[in-house]
C-alpha cells in the first residue's frame, strides 16, 4: 500500500533529543521569546487559523502576491468563502473590532501557524510560524520605543551575532502618497528598461520597487527621490533619538530605502536582518498602521506590530543545553509487575523538578543502562525482582563514575528524590 | 462599512488579565499540560494543520461521521484534495512513517488546533484543540499503565472533583470483530424499534450503538452480548491490575460497555468524564490502535494514544494566581523622554524573573497609579521631570501601604530590581 506523504512544504516538527536538530531549537525559540513577551507584560492573543476570505482582502491589500497568488482560500460547505490566515495582524483587529475593544489600549502578542501557497524553496514553507506583537491605541512615541527594546531583548537574549536593525520613516499617510508619486514619476521614464516584475509593482504598489532584486532597477533608484525629502523634521529626529538610544545594545542603522511589503504601514518601519539568512536576510520586521482598524470598519486606532518567523529565526540560535534533572525508571522483571510502576508514579508526584523516563518495553538491565546514558540520564532507579519482593530500589549514579550504586528502602528511595 | 465577523464556531482566545476568564484558564490549561508531559518525558511532536484528505479516510475511516460530514477538505491551487486535521493521531503515524521511524519506540505528544465543521452548539467549536500522547512501538502492558497514570496526573494535578477514568478491553481485532457480529445478530430482529441514527451505525459501525442516547435502544442493550464474553481472561485481569494500582489515586472503574468513536481501536481504551459536563461527560480519552500504522503503509507498530480536548477541560478548572511579581513603569514628563524609557529597558535585562509593564500611552501619575493598583503590580517606579534630571526614580509600594514611597539613584534603582 501507498504511503501518504506530508504535502509539499509542510514540515513535521519533531524533537528527537537532538539538541541541534532544527526541530528542537524551533520548539527553543517558541519558549524563550513567549518569556520575553511576558516579561514585557504583553497579553497572548489566539485568533483562529481561519477567516472570512474578505478580511484579508481589506487588510493586506488585493494588490499583494499574498492575496492574489499566495492565499489558502475555499467554499466551506455553506459556500462561504474562508481563507488560513496568511499573517496575523488582521486577525487580531478583526479580534478587538469584534470585542468592541478597539477604544482602549491593548498590549498584545501571538503565537502561532499561518499559510502561504509559496513556490517551494529553501527556508520557505507553505506553513510557516509567526510570533508577532501589537501595540494598539497609543499613537507614535513610546510604542516605537517598546518595539525596538523588544527587538533588542530578542537580540541579545538568544546571544545572536552578525544582526541589525534598520529603521525608517514613512511619514504621514499623505507624505508616503506624495513620494509614491515622485517615485513613479521618475521612474516612468524608464519603464522599458524595468523587468516584469517591477512593471508590474509600478502600476500596483511602486514603493515595493524599492525592494528590487534587478541590478538595472537598483542603478536606477541611486537617483531616485528619497523619502527623506517628504518626511518632516520630527520624524527624522524620531529615527534618530531611537538610534541614540539603543545603539549600545544593538546595531541600528537608519535606512531611507527600508519600505515594508504590506498595503498598511505608515509613520515608523523596522526590520531586523542577519548576514548569516543569505539574500532573504530579515528574520523580523513591523511597522506603524494607524489606518486599519478603521478600515477594517472599526474605530480610529493607532496601532504599531511587529512579526518574527520563527522557522528562520531558529536558523540563527545556539542551543542551550537544559539543566534540567533526569532519572531514568528501569523495571527488570520477568513478568509485567504493575506494583513496579506505580513506583515510578509515587516518584513522579513527589518531585516534579525532575523528569522521570520509564523505560515501557522489555529488555536486559544492560540494554536499558545503556539507552539511560545515550540519553544523558542523571539517575538511573532500578527494580528488579528481589527489590520487589523486599521493598527496595536500587540508585545508580550515572554521572558519578566514582560513586557506588546503592540499595535503598522505598522510603528511602522517596527521600532521595524529593531531595534531587 | 461592514465589520468583518469571525466564522461561526471558530473562537479568539484573549488573556485580557481576567483570572477567571475562559480564555486566562485555556492559556493555563496549555501550560500546566505541557509540563505534566515534560515531566513523563515524552517528546514533542508537531505535525502541519493540512494533509492529504486520504490520509483521514484510511485512518479515521469513511463510516465516521468525521470524515464524511465534518471534514474541512478542499483543493489546493494545484488541484491536491488537501484536508484540515480533524484529530492529530493520523498525522503522527504519517509523519514517523515518512521519516523511517516505525521501527523504533515512541514517547510523543502534541498540542494544538484541529477541526471540524460541526452543527454549533455549547461547548463545540469548529476550531478546536486537543492535546494527545502517543506511546508507540510497545506492546500492551507498561504502556496502559503510563497512559492511566498520565490521566492521573492530569486531574489530580489540576484538583479535579467529581471525575472518575473508565476503563474497558475490546480484546483481539478478531474478538472485535466476533462481538461486533454478535452485536448484530441480537439488534437485527429489533431494527424496526431503533431509530434512524442507529440504523445507521448497524450498517456501518455496529460497536456505536452501545452510546446510544436514545432510551429505548439503551432498554435493549440490557440484554444484549457483552464484550466481556468475548475477550480472554488475561484482558479482564488486566483491567484488574490497572484498576488496583490506581484506584486510591483517583476514581476508576471497569465498564464493559466503553468503545470509543474511531474504528482504528482495539484492547485497551479508556475515557475520564465529569459530572459537571453534563450529557457529554467526556473529556478526555484514548486506547491501544496495534493496526493502524500498517494500515497506513508502514510497518507492524504496537501503539497506544489519549487525546484531552483543551477547551472543554478549560471548563472543569479552578483558576491558579500567578506568583510572579509585576512592577509598573509609569512616565510622567510633559514631552517624550527617550532617556526614561531606556531605564525600563535596562530594568528589565537585569531580572528577568518580573513582569515589569510600561505604561505607554500618555496620562496623568494619578490615572497611571489607579492602573497599577487595577492590575495588581506590587511596586510602581516613577520617573517625573525632577527624576530625570538629577538621575533618580521613585519607588511605590503597592502592596504595602504603610511602607512610605522612597525616591532613589538609578544604581540604587537597579540593586533594588535586581534584589527583588
Amino acid at each position: 500500500m501507498d504511503n501518504i506523504k506530508s504535502l509539499t512544504g509542510m514540515q513535521d516538527h519533531f524533537n528527537d533529543g537532538d539538541k541541534d536538530n532544527l526541530s528542537s531549537k524551533f520548539f527553543q525559540v517558541e519558549q524563550k521569546i513567549k518569556e520575553i513577551f511576558i516579561n514585557y507584560k504583553l497579553e497572548e492573543i489566539r485568533t483562529p487559523a481561519l477567516e472570512d476570505a474578505n478580511l484579508f482582502n481589506r487588510s493586506v491589500g488585493n494588490s499583494s502576491d499574498i492575496v492574489n497568488k499566495e492565499i489558502y482560500a475555499f467554499n466551506d460547505r455553506n459556500n462561504k468563502t474562508i481563507a488560513l490566515r496568511p499573517e496575523g495582524t488582521a486577525s487580531v483587529i478583526r479580534s478587538i473590532i469584534e470585542k468592541k475593544l478597539d477604544q482602549t489600549t491593548h498590549k498584545l502578542w501571538y503565537m502561532g501557524p499561518m499559510w502561504r501557497y509559496e513556490r517551494p524553496q529553501k527556508g520557505r514553507y507553505r506553513q510557516f510560524n509567526q510570533a508577532g506583537v501589537e501595540i494598539l491605541g497609543i499613537k507614535e512615541g513610546f510604542p516605537e520605543f517598546e518595539m525596538i527594546s523588544l527587538v533588542c531583548s530578542i537580540i541579545n537574549g538568544f546571544n545572536l551575532k552578525n544582526c541589525s536593525i534598520k529603521i525608517n520613516h514613512l511619514g504621514t499617510k499623505e507624505n508616503k502618497q506624495t513620494f509614491c508619486d515622485a517615485l513613479v514619476q521618475y521612474l516612468l521614464p524608464f519603464k522599458d528598461s524595468l523587468d516584469d516584475k517591477d512593471v508590474e509593482r509600478l502600476n500596483k504598489n511602486p514603493l515595493r520597487i524599492l525592494d528590487t532584486k534587478s541590478e538595472k532597477t537598483q542603478a536606477l533608484l541611486k537617483n531616485a527621490p528619497s523619502i527623506k525629502d517628504y518626511i518632516d523634521q520630527t520624524s527624522i529626529e524620531f529615527l534618530k533619538s531611537i538610534k541614540d538610544q539603543f545603539s549600545d545594545l544593538c546595531d541600528i542603522e537608519i535606512d531611507y530605502s527600508l519600505v515594508r511589503g504590506l498595503d498598511y504601514y505608515s509613520g515608523f518601519v523596522f526590520e531586523a536582518i542577519s548576514s548569516e539568512l543569505g539574500a532573504q536576510d530579515s528574520f523580523l520586521g513591523g511597522g506603524r498602521y494607524d489606518h486599519l482598524c478603521k478600515k477594517l470598519g472599526g474605530k480610529d486606532l493607532p496601532s504599531i506590530g511587529m512579526a518574527l518567523g520563527i522557522e528562520r529565526f531558529a536558523e540563527l540560535i545556539n542551543t542551550d543545553t537544559s539543566s534540567t534533572k533526569t532519572a531514568s525508571f528501569l523495571i527488570v522483571t520477568s513478568n509485567l509487575e504493575p506494583k513496579a510502576y506505580k513506583i515510578a508514579h509515587q516518584l513522579r508526584a513527589l518531585n516534579k523538578e525532575i523528569i522521570l523516563d520509564v523505560h515501557l518495553s522489555d529488555g536486559s538491565l544492560k540494554s536499558k543502562l545503556r539507552r539511560s546514558n545515550k540519553d544523558n540520564a542523571d539517575y538511573a532507579i532500578i527494580i528488579g525482582e528481589d527489590e520487589l519482593k523486599n521493598n527496595t530500589a536500587v540508585i545508580k549514579y550515572l554521572k558519578d563514575e566514582l560513586r557506588e550504586q546503592q540499595t535503598v528502602t522505598l522510603d528511602e528511595l522517596y527521600s532521595f528524590y524529593k531531595s534531587i
